[in-house]
């Protein structure tokens, strides 16, 4: 269970099947540098170009085609004091008859407070004098290689993964996604100081971070992201419109059900049907994200491991 | 600021311009029935028919097309130790591949333990055994008769309000509908003891309730359905997709920051870019449902009052 | 099989329950007067007011819920010499990164030329001096009362017809609507002198008419409207988004296709899969409308007339 | 202007930047073989795997990112007599309810006869014993290799063009594609004897061909496929649902009525509100194709050439 220290020379804005940038060891934790969503690095130095460059790809030795990686995400630390948004809000959450009104985009400066915790409009603008939302790091984009040979921008999301930007993929929580390359192919950035749900203005509060993650490799196989924090397991489900990534997300979790709590399609309903919350990552990017999440403590894990163990 | 005990012996399966149930003053409140999603009252007769058959209208008086209906929800009551809900899933959410294999739809009968202020299923599935989620009462379906004389179902929704089936439609929420007819007709019933996000059992438990909400008209004029909680704001949009229903919501709330909160579109954006949080109503009914909500914390009241007072 | 000539001295906005305006017997053929969809009449008098005010109802003896009316439209003769349309592209039909740019809407006047049977810009717009499309008039809102005690706004559609506007209800082609009340209680309106697919522009040539339409009832069941000209058979789906418009078509098709021709469902998928047409009615209304056709030339009836005759 | 007969050996899932099979210059034609969708060859063999295995990559001498890539289709000549579809509809073009008694996928085999130049099903469905539409091959997948290092799979499409399955990529259409790498990196395959509107069973008539197109750089830019056929031209939009399609599809059009008609936009909103059609190319892969079509009879180019010389 070594740590490695990785300090990225080269950046991708596609995840897809490359040369690895470090091989490690099923359990390893890695931890690296990322830049922010432009290409710019913890000395505010634009060293890549955009779409969310990625620091990557991991090669993690064991994984194979069909299985699942899990990654632990330990800590995302901001390695510099500012990030930046844009406004207003994106056209796609607007009604069209609102468009023509809107203002045109802009880019604004976030001072980010490690001591406070929070972060803060370096020119606050009217009527926002005093906000100051807490520091709430999250990955925007990561994920694995997909399957078929496909190298898909880093604009984008599918099944394994990509620029989802759910604030849930925050310190602490452990996302999987299903394996479709030996060695999985792990890619990581785009990290966001705080974020909304569904990337309203095309951005979180953008930045570099050091990022350190543990990845594990299980002998299962998953259609779709999953995840879990300390309260809660949750399903993602990248597409357009926002009911296809609902109808995503909802049959993984059904199939996540019936797998680990031996909950047959009735019992899930019953469950789902009165307890089930759901999340929008991104209603901004081509693919829009969608989670189903339900609290652990709903939940009982099947005395025989289910199907996660093997 | 009179109190009315309504019994009602008729109901509606539409919104629209009927003769009202009882006039009352502006300011007052009204404690009334409701019956069951499928018609059932407190004593399990079927007295009304399908889809969720409505209490009212009430008539309040000095409302005036352009004003807005503001709905306090004092109390909801089961009146009966018993509701129901469908199982399985239902289709809207689910991927069409998983259709197929989808076993077809029953009911079931949840009990309402008032002392435990819990729910807990008569029969429950293998799994659920210990399974009992608090008693959450909620509103599925309510609202004011629309503009134009249309009469729309009470399956759906629209901006009049209607079958939302949205969980924070709870006591303690205060609701507004946009005012399309003098006296604003409002209309109550579809109660529900818990529901989760979506509604994606088609139901959530469906019991008859004995509801109290105080009813006031503000002048003022407002396009889709607005409330507020004791911790919230959120506004309501209700569409297919629900990528068009989050736009009128989100459209909404963009109109709301700046008339009482005195946001620009740039600011608001700002404000709504860290913080917001959307909700699923329902992904059920033939109007989906969207809730746009932000967090009373992060907000300060316009000292001139905004356009809320005239 | 009477005719009969009836002048309209009421207009209605939504398709419900109202009192018929003229009873005929099943069969009969009536000759009466539309207005255009702002109320204009054929002296250009605004009788009526928006959206799509409605000549009817008319009630068909004899027909029940659960059977069909069929509508043949036997002649649209534009009462007037004008018409009009708005300018520049509906909002629906643009990107929404297209919008900010786009000029505002204008309203523009037509001449229709019965001569020639064209129409023709009153003042041309640069690179259209010579541009006459041919005069094809149609339907853009008809069907009946909806079922359950709703009133449809003339801006929508629904399995009950309505605001559909696509340009095959034309003279000579035969519309199926499904009847949910006694006497089926029909209304038609808002004629266009031309209109492209998907009504873009938000109108079609928008005039007043007379219409020649002859009223038979089927003694079966429908589920969504249905239409035949000489040469197709098609099919009707109303709602958002154009996917399950397209999917109401289509589901529509295969019953019929099973109904009166024999095909089973995979029969039916081997003739839909290499000759079916899809038409877009509107893109422009709340629910949007989709056609699904197939050429007669296709097709063979079955020889027991299939479930059509009672 | 030289011909090449290529033969493949190798051939590709994924639109991208790769090897070219072929360097040829400006103007030059290709006659080629390419599979069906599951990879096999004219003599039955299975050469390649799904999904659409291409024949390519050609580069063309002088193509540039930021020009565009016109493909004049020559001619499209079945290689072998027989084909395959799919039997029963996709679960896209389906009401949900109706998937639950929908039969299971079958393969079928199709009869091509050249001479006749029909299509046949070698063992007929009950009802269709004399179906024998005509043959009508047409291109169901082709492109060039897209931006930012992207390789996208042939089971779906974007602005490079890809799996649209429109039926109108037919002998005597020239197709459009934006070029994003140098030598445009233009893929061809998945050719169909003959397909419906909507690709709704999942595949066209899937058979292999002997394909001849001449490919030409034009030195302008484009953003979505155009299309020129002897009666229209056309834009295509590739995206879910349908609406986002369409709507890429019309603001395409928009901007090539503006460039090469001198139509301004509200001109060209009277052209197209009263003469435009949409096609639905696919309504089954990922991503859906619509297509915006204008017959050319309406058209007049500009006497300067727009923006299509050089």
């Amino acid at each position: 269970m070594a740590t490695h220290r990785f300090r990225p020379t080269r950046y991708f804005n596609v995840l897809g099947t490359a040369e690895p940038c470090l091989r490690i060891a099923n359990g390893d934790t890695v931890v690296t540098d990322t830049i922010d969503a432009s290409g710019m690095d913890a000395q505010e130095m634009t060293v890549a170009s955009r779409p969310n460059p990625m620091t990557g790809p991991f090669f993690v030795e064991g994984a194979e085609p069909g299985d699942t990686l899990a990654v632990h995400i330990e800590r995302l630390t901001p390695s510099r004091s500012t990030g930046w948004t844009y406004s207003p809000l994106a056209l796609t959450v607007l009604d069209p008859a609102a468009i023509a009104d809107h203002p045109p985009q802009q880019r604004h400066v976030w001072e980010i407070d490690s001591k406070t915790r929070s972060v803060r409009l370096q020119e606050p603008a009217k009527g926002l004098e005093t906000f100051a939302p807490p520091l709430q790091p999250m990955i925007g984009c990561f994920g694995v290689a997909p399957a078929g040979g496909q190298a898909l921008s880093t604009a984008t999301s599918a099944q394994n993964g990509g620029n989802m930007d759910y604030r849930l993929f925050a310190p602490g929580t452990t996302a999987w996604f299903p394996i479709s390359v030996p060695g999985a192919l792990f890619y990581l950035g785009d990290g966001h100081a705080c974020q909304g749900d569904g990337e309203i203005v095309g951005t979180g509060i953008e930045t570099s971070f050091e990022m350190e993650v543990t990845l594990r490799v299980l002998k299962r196989t998953i259609t779709w992201p999953r995840g879990e924090t300390i309260d809660d397991i949750f399903t993602i489900g990248n597409a357009r419109p926002l009911d296809q990534a609902l109808q995503h997300a909802t049959t993984e979790m059904l199939r996540w059900l019936g797998e680990d709590y031996g909950l047959d399609a009735r019992a899930a309903s019953h469950l789902m049907g009165q307890v089930v919350r759901y999340d929008v990552g991104n209603v901004f990017n081509p693919a829009f994200t969608v989670a189903c999440r339900i609290a652990k403590r709903w939940l009982t894990k099947r005395q025989d491991g289910g199907s996660s163990g093997r």
